[in-house]
This record gives C-alpha cells, structure tokens and sequence, in this order.
C-alpha cells in the first residue's frame, strides 16, 4: 500500500501528516502559520523525516485561498489574493513538488474535507455533495460525478445571497466584500457582533440557534436547487452546536415546501444534511485523499 | 456521419427531428402535447418516416419535467410528477426506446439546450457552465466537467431563494409552492401579474426591467458562487427583451464587488454572461447532441 503525505494549509495552522487512511495515520504534526518560507519549509522537513526508509508516492495539499485551480494557468497551484500577510501570490504547489520530488495533488480546503469524507467519512455512498463548513468564514466545496468541484475558480458558497428580514434581524452582517451574504450574516464572528458574546458561550436555548438556522437552512436550500446534491454536509466550529442540525433539516424541508419529491429530502432528511465523520483529523485525512487521486 | 433523431419533448409542443447538427438539420415538425399515447405515437412515427433508408444511430429526448435521470432507478427516463394532465409517471424513454429499437438518451429540456450550446454555440469552449432559461418559468441546467449536471433529481434553479426588498416591489411572487422564490418573481407570467400587461407589451425603458434584471442578477449571482461556472448562458422568451443583459452584468459585478478575482467577471463579462447561440432550433439540436452523446 503507498505511502502518503497530506497537509492541511489554513491560514492559522498547518496540520502535515503521513499515512494511508484513518487507520493507518502514522504521523501527525502540527504549527502556526508563520511565513511562506518558513511554515512552508517545516512542512517540507516533516514530510522529509517520516518518509525515509519508504518514500511517499503523492502529497496532497487541502489549502487556504482563493486558489488558482487550473492547471493550465501560469500560477495553477498558487494561493492568489489572500489578506493574509506575506501569502499572495504564493505558489505552494510549485514549491513542494520541488523541494519532494514528487506528485503534488492541490485543493481547495473545504474541497479536500469533502475528497476525505468521500474516502472514508460521510459521502462513500454517493457521488455528488456538498460540503459546507461554518467557522470563521463559511466556506463551501464538494464533488460532482466524483470529481472535486473547479470551474472558472472555485466555488465561494460563503457568498451566496439569501434573503435577509431586517424588522427580525436588524444586524446588518460583517462581510467586508457583501455585507449581509450568508457568510456576513452567519459565520461565528457575525453570531458574536450581533449577540455580543462568543457564539460557543450562547446558551442552546438562546434565541440565537434558530436564526442561525434559518439563514444556513436558506444557504443550504440554495444549494440544494443550484446543485442537486445527494447529500449535504455541514461541518466546522459554529456546527459543533449540534441543536443546529435538527433546526436546520425542519426549516429545509419548509423551504423547499415539498418542491422536491425525493424520499431523501422528505422522509430521510437526517441522513441527508449530516456532520462529517472523520473529526479531528478531517483536514490532513482529506488532504492524503487527494494525493491517494494524484498518484 | 451517423444520423441522430431528436425530441424537444415540452409541456406545449413537442419539434421532432432528424440530422447531424445545426447545418444538417434534415426534416423538422413540431405538433401541440396532448396525450402521451398520441404525442410520443406521433414522434415515433416521424422519426421512422424519416430514417426510411438510413437509420437512426441513437435518439436523444430532452424533456419538460421533472424527470427521472438516475440509470439505477426503476423509473429511470419516466416524466414523473408533472400537473401536465395524463403526463404524471410516463415513460418516455422507455416507450421510445422500445418503438424505436435504438439507444434513447434522455435528460431535462434545459441540460438538453445546454448541450447543444456546448457542441455547436456559446459554450463550445468551456466544461462547466450553466444555463438559466427565463420563460413561463425558470429553469436550470449545465454542464460541469462537460457532464450534465444530475445529482439527487436535477437542478431546480429556478426556486433558488433571493433577498426580495418588500418596500421596492411589495409584490408577493406566485410560485404556488414558494410565492417568492426567482420563478415567483422574475418569470414571465410573475412580469405580467405584477405590471398588469404582458412583459413583451412593457416599453423598453419601463422600470419593470430594472427590477427584472435585479432578480435576475441576484440568482445568476448565486449560482456563480455556487458552481464556478466558465460562463453563464440566459436564454428564453423573457431573455429575448435584450436590454436585460447590460443590467444584469452591471448588477451581478455590484453585487459580487470585487470579491471574485477572475478577469472573466470583472473585464469580460460580455463574455461570461451570454445568450444562446442556436436560434429557434435550440431545443432540437440539444437533443440531437444528447442522442451523439448516448451512442
């Protein structure tokens, strides 16, 4: 079985590791986000370290972004724009093919979280998906016919448009870019600026969960008639208030007001939006599914 | 060069036809949708007339809906929930392919057009995109990675859900499942309950096209960041009021304000947002290219 290399770039904390699967993690590391040069090369020198005696035949990289995903294009596996000091117009796919000597499999993070759950998690059964995760930002990826989603750039589901009832909700949304996008409106900084608390210290009773339902059951429904997914995923920090998951089935299903005549929306919905599997290692385990696809 | 039927099966009309693309278009008719045994018996018939001699390799059908495109289904190739009396659980491509003793491809009327546009018009140089049709209702469809886009059922972009501003147009939309979704407000029908005349009798420079091409923009918008589509193709009765195409590129750069980095969007939008190529035989040679597609 070949030996892989899998890191999980994000703008806070790069996690690396090398293995085959989630039974087979044989090393995992992890550390800040520093500078290109030296989170990049500390990568490197791991990757190095827990492959000798028996070399790696891919690595892949689940990474922050925007990303330039066309392989045709002169900068195809660079990060492209980002606000994070020192990292534009970084090619960190180059860099490592080049210091490894190898295969350099290239994602988008969320991209790579759904290639993991694909492989092993929540998504082995079926081909089209998608992958939503609520954090910081909200950031949306997934596959089609078994191929991770590309296109002009990459999908930006965080930005979606969804309709906004200011006499309900007066917040007017943080996004920089859009204001009250889904992202602007319910990431986990839009639930502290308008509660005016962390969104992990709202009670699970508060007031709070059903709002943030109803504009990520909007986002997801949208997603749902954009896309026809055979299932929805919903992962990172502001998901861990598991409360969401039912508010947010129920709300699907009224808003799609028996539109879709699909027993996995109206009699299965718990099977269909669900919460990834692979836990705590999700990212670096997505990021050895894409070098598993790159070999 | 092998000979193709194709239907352009509506929930008005059915055009029936036999040839090899846009410059071989061989025989056309078209008749109204009554009963299924007589409508698909009439199909049936032409496409035999005119394959006396040199048969048909494949027929494709591209179909009013919703439709059952899973191959794994026991309905597989049936219209299945339609209002269309006498058209609810009828199988199309079973009936056809039975008649006609050839291999039947069958897929939405909007992947069928969108298909045809990437063999022959406005998408021929690119592998994912979509096709939005702006008529009676909405429908949507396209491509990703040059495969038409099924999943679950088939995408309904049509319902997407979008901010809808009550002060500026407290029109209520007249979806019967979802009042405002985009069909409720921005179909042709929605025009006309809304400014109480047909949209084609309203004046070019009457305001109900600036509201038009805001819903418009908004769902066009959402699908970008959705799917990343290479272009976006609008056609239909309603597209066919040219002047919405400058509002809504204007309105979709304002409304994605920069956050997209892509050259495509933000200095070749007349190349991103486009309308249809093929002309009044649209339909037809969609099913054409999904008859060449199913051989």
């Amino acid at each position: 079985m070949a030996l892989y290399g899998g890191i999980e770039a994000g703008g806070t904390t790069f996690v690396c590791g090398v293995g085959t699967g989630p039974d087979d993690l044989r090393a995992v590391t992890e550390f800040a986000t520093t500078t290109p040069e030296e989170t990049l090369g500390r990568a490197i020198a791991f990757l190095k370290e827990e492959s000798i005696g028996e070399p790696l035949a891919a690595v892949g990289v689940a990474c922050f972004g925007p990303v330039d995903l066309n392989p045709r294009s002169p900068t195809f596996g660079s990060i492209t724009s980002t606000p994070k000091q020192g990292w534009a117009n970084t090619d960190v796919r180059g860099r490592l093919a080049q210091a490894l000597g190898v295969p350099v499999g290239f994602d988008t993070d969320v991209n790579g979280a759904a290639l993991g759950e694909h492989r092993w998690g929540a998504a082995q059964d079926v081909a089209t998906f998608i992958y939503l995760t609520v954090g910081t930002g909200i950031g949306g990826g997934g596959l089609v016919g078994g191929v991770p989603m590309h296109g002009l750039v990459h999908p930006e589901m965080g930005h979606l448009r969804v309709p906004h009832d200011r006499v309900r909700d007066p917040f007017k949304g943080i996004c920089p870019f859009h204001g009250d996008c889904l992202e602007g409106l319910a990431a986990g900084p839009a639930l502290e600026a308008r509660w005016g608390q962390r969104a992990e210290a709202l009670p699970v009773d508060h007031p709070a969960w059903v709002l943030e339902a109803e504009y990520l059951a909007l986002g997801v429904t949208n997603l749902i008639l954009a896309l026809s997914p055979e299932r929805v995923i919903l992962g990172g920090g502001v998901m861990q208030q598991e409360q969401l998951y039912p508010l947010i089935r129920q709300r699907v299903q009224e808003l799609l007001a028996g539109y879709l005549e699909a027993p996995a929306v109206l009699d299965e919905i718990e099977r269909y939006i669900v919460p990834p599997e692979l836990g705590g290692r999700a990212g670096v385990l997505g990021a050895i599914a894409l070098a598993e696809m790159t070999e």
